[in-house]
């Protein structure tokens, strides 16, 4: 993709504005501009001009209109740890890092609900949580800002059960591109009055505002809570056993393929020692009553399925190591390939159509020179091939470009979608259209209304 | 409300073109007119100058194409059963009846999702799923069309269990202002690509285009089900059993408020013999050890509110007539006046001000003339006051209008909404001012983007 070369008139004129307004709180430091320039992603970095950290939804919102007055780019940031290079500032331009943006500002026990801004992790709110019994379910495995899990509608692992970003934000606290501040809506679990503002900034990736509060679900949490791991003799039986899990109504809270691949990676990065077959991770969330029931009904299906034996993680400790474990998927794929990087691919496909899909992708894969393991939240039919690559080495690259397409094209063709939780960013933007048609007009129309002169992160999701 | 004058220029020619691609399949008959320019609230009604009876997604963009070249007002129209004036001609223009679109197009059991026809009933729908083992939960009372659910974001009983169409509803086909035809997703059960047009038309209530078809998410049917009517020494007790039921995380799948005077003109109208008390009706769902765990957590909660004995009604049949005899209500306050219209409201609020934002209702009501019943649908927060009314008596208006007003001022000030499930229409554009603040300028943003000649269902929702 060409990069047209920066639109700031005046690069002077504009982080001196910045500095009268936030003194040290702007970074032009190359180290500074580099951590903000990249997320984890293969993708080249892009280097911002410059890096601010505002404190309050009125500082964004001055820094808004500042940029928005030089018709300078406004990237925000969160933690960087999106993948589909969200947060590179491809036409330079300055950054809002959401990073002191931290304070947990509101919580109810009583609604269930809290309000957060925008920097505060996930982790952060369940730490902050801990005593009140409630929790928040959405875990995409990084511990990633909340603002940055809205802005990409996040989901993970506990999707299955919970729902993705989409249906667990509540309200938003937004700065427009002409630093207006909105709120897109009051704390009612439902309501019909207009447009729906909120699922509009869930998964603009930064396109039509920063999003500076997040008022959240939360959930109590479950009385009886037991996670598992399930070998499988094939891969086509473990994702049986999944579609029959989830089309007999049983209320998983998490299940997690693993291929072969992923074991084995997973067993050497963590010192595990699980049979390195294709594998189920499990959880079960209910009273301890329904936790059997659910656990009785998986073990059938398992079982009929070629499934293995169930291993225990019980206790809150060895739960919270599965997870992590889980969660270290990645890097351990890339620990097999010591300096390279990942690229992770994330189709989302309806459930009848996952086995078939994976399969097909299994064929490919076994047909190239790549080291590429399988894993995902395949309960909601969402899988991901990580590919571990040089991305210096133009062979490598175009054969997971190659493979990728062909990924992508598969899922559409199924009926599914090109990314199920990662988000267009600026890797997916040519997918975007091959998904939606006549739709991404849709979405043009709608940013170029809220943001005419394309300041807010601008090269991502949509060419305008 | 000011009506201007019709806006279009040759309605002799704008019918003649719609006749030359419908023949008999419009009418200018002024039955048909009126009988599809109210809606069954107390809003006056207001014709218009044609209605259409499309029966393809195709014939409906050429209608639009035709009335978009005359900048004639489009309304959609599908069982007419919306109470805030959505379907009326307010400027009249051709109304487009999705009465002939009933096709059930496809059902996938292994998905568990649905597409239909936007003129296809939930009951319609119901039956044709009777022998799949699946449902469609979301139930408004009225036999509504998926699509006239879709576009008022409709909600109703079930809600508190399967969520609202927001959650429900997993693509849709839209015809836009200009003929285009856009689907706004595929079948994925999630996805992060782009900016979410499916939840930016569900709610749109017609003023962005014309919803032809709604792919819906179903469900299991529950192993058991039961329902069951619970009455209570106070209004208070009632509710605060709500509040805990929820707060504890008993998953009830119904769990419905009727006050003393809604309980009495339902035995009337139904001939039932119900304790004329404020009364909580109730439904659980789940595996038969599950509904038992959850009738008892709920049967402790209600005695220690004041609750009285369980009436149940277990058979598919009591369980109908249950739920029938909830969904009369609204037309058992009215039959307590006959000849007169109901004027329902529709506020909702956070769970933890329920209780108070009902209690200053019921003594608001206590001092007023007017019959207004209170029930609705607690589990969420939502509640509906049923004025009974005289539409013609200027002093029984104003009345409403007042009463109506300090509730929805009161709900706003509890960071509620103004309206749970009917939606905005025509009738409540000036709370969305009030709930939305800024937020109704991006909300006009986006209609000028999209409809910028205005002639989708003009208006309603937004003054452009």
């Amino acid at each position: 993709m060409s990069v047209p070369s920066n639109r700031i008139n005046s690069l002077t004129s504009l982080t001196g504005e910045l500095r009268a307004l936030l003194g040290d709180r702007v970074s032009t430091a190359a180290a500074v501009r580099a951590h903000h320039g990249k997320d984890e992603s293969y993708h080249a970095p892009h280097l911002p001009d410059a890096v601010t950290f505002p404190e309050t939804t009125e500082e964004v919102a001055a820094i808004v209109e500042i940029c928005a007055r030089h018709k300078a780019p406004i990237i925000p940031f969160g933690t960087g740890t999106s993948l589909e290079g969200h947060v590179m500032a491809l036409h330079g331009g300055v950054t809002v890092a959401l990073t002191n943006m931290k304070k947990i500002k509101r919580v109810s026990a009583a609604d269930m609900d809290v309000t957060v801004e925008a920097g505060v992790t996930r982790k952060q709110l369940n730490e902050h949580l801990r005593d009140t019994g409630l929790f928040f379910p959405i875990d995409p495995g990084a511990d990633a800002s909340l603002g940055g899990m809205t802005a990409t509608r996040a989901s993970g692992t506990n999707a299955v059960r919970y729902g993705t970003m989409r249906e667990n934000v509540l309200a938003l606290k937004v700065v427009l591109p002409d630093g207006r501040i909105v709120e897109t809506a009051h704390r009612a679990r439902k309501s019909a009055a207009g447009y729906d503002l909120t699922r509009l900034f869930v998964g603009s990736e930064g396109t039509l505002g920063i999003v500076t509060e997040v008022t959240l679900r939360l959930y109590g949490i479950p009385e009886a809570i037991s996670a598992a791991v399930c070998p499988f003799e094939s891969i086509a039986g473990a994702v049986d056993a999944v579609i029959l899990t989830i089309q007999s109504g049983i209320p998983v809270a998490r299940v997690e393929l693993m291929d072969a691949e992923s074991m084995a990676a997973l067993n050497r990065y963590a010192k595990l020692a699980y049979p390195e077959k294709p594998t189920l991770l499990l959880e079960f969330h209910g009273t301890p009553t329904g936790v059997r029931e659910q656990v009785d009904q998986f073990r059938t299906i398992a079982s009929e399925n070629g499934g293995g034996d169930l291993k225990w993680a019980t206790s809150t400790e060895d739960r919270a190591k599965l997870w992590q474990a889980r969660h270290d998927a990645a890097y351990a794929c890339m620990a097999m390939r010591p300096g390279k990087k990942v690229w992770p691919t994330d189709v989302c496909v309806p459930i009848s159509r996952l086995a078939d899909c994976i399969a097909e992708t299994k064929r490919d894969l076994d047909g190239s020179f790549l080291f590429a393991p399988v894993f995902g939240h395949v309960g909601d039919g969402n899988f991901h091939v990580t590919f571990v690559l040089d991305p210096d080495d133009a062979k490598e690259i175009a054969e997971v470009e190659r493979l990728n397409e062909r990924l992508v094209m598969r899922a559409l063709a199924m009926d599914g979608t090109c990314t199920g939780e990662h988000g267009i960013g600026s890797g997916k933007m040519k997918f975007l259209v091959a998904e939606h048609g006549e739709g991404v007009q849709v979405m043009r129309a709608i940013k170029k209304a809220i943001d005419p002169d394309d300041i807010m992160n601008p090269g991502k999701v949509l060419r305008v």
